[in-house]
């Protein structure tokens, strides 16, 4: 999760919502993500989405079942389904949302019946994660 | 619709889910997206997300509210969500997927408390969209 935030702190400087995302298989990191949503000017761009595109890659398939995703906010619905879309086995996010997240904070996508059910868990290391994201929000209130 | 169902087919002919999709601005095409999961090799290569990401750059930047989206299968969580993320105010969808569907097939994701709420249509063209799928999915059958 350390990783992860450090992305997240990259997204900060960068300008956007910090939110990093890494995804490990067999012990070794396989793919890494950012929220680049103004940057990239688009909807998809969350952390989540790159580092599942980039373990794609490097596993060389759509399948990523038996990794472990790390990320820093919980997942929106877009990103939930992108987990359950690659079959990643476990789920370790940082701060809830309870705007928009869909592991628990408007909705567990997880209990639905969409045929894979990976392992969660959330608030590994709550504090840095949410502690980011609401600094960043308090200087952008600031600016 | 039936221009995402030649999206659809282009999908069949590369030996993919005939999945296609396109996303309407003031009455004009600005995003087009078929099934690329597995020549892609990613769990994310979804025609929505394709046509959604198209749609994103032609009007440069990540909000399309007002923009109609037209998809041959009922979107998937993942799907779905990128609808919800990118404000996108009216979804057509042709064949229901009970499996899978995120728009009432197994859960109706925009009736949960996401604070984004599209339009939504199902059943547009639906003999000619799961026609499409069944008909791909008996021929992987006789290959």
């Amino acid at each position: 999760m350390s990783e992860a935030l450090e992305l997240a702190k990259e997204a900060a400087a960068a300008g956007e919502v910090p939110v990093g995302c890494v995804i490990v298989s067999d012990g070794k990191i396989i793919g890494r993500g950012r929220n680049r949503r103004e940057s990239d000017k688009s909807a998809i761009a969350h952390a989540e989405i790159e580092a599942i595109g980039e373990a794609c890659r490097a596993l060389g398939g759509w399948r990523l079942s038996g990794c472990e995703l790390y990320v820093t906010l919980e997942p929106c619905p877009m990103c939930a389904g992108a987990i359950i879309n690659s079959r990643i086995s476990k789920v370790f996010y940082g701060a809830g949302d309870s705007k928009v997240g869909a592991c628990g904070g408007v909705l567990n996508i997880f209990e639905e019946n969409f045929g894979h059910k990976p392992q969660i868990v959330g608030g590994i290391m709550r504090e840095e994660c949410a502690g980011l994201i609401s600094e960043f929000f308090k200087n952008l209130r600031k600016a």
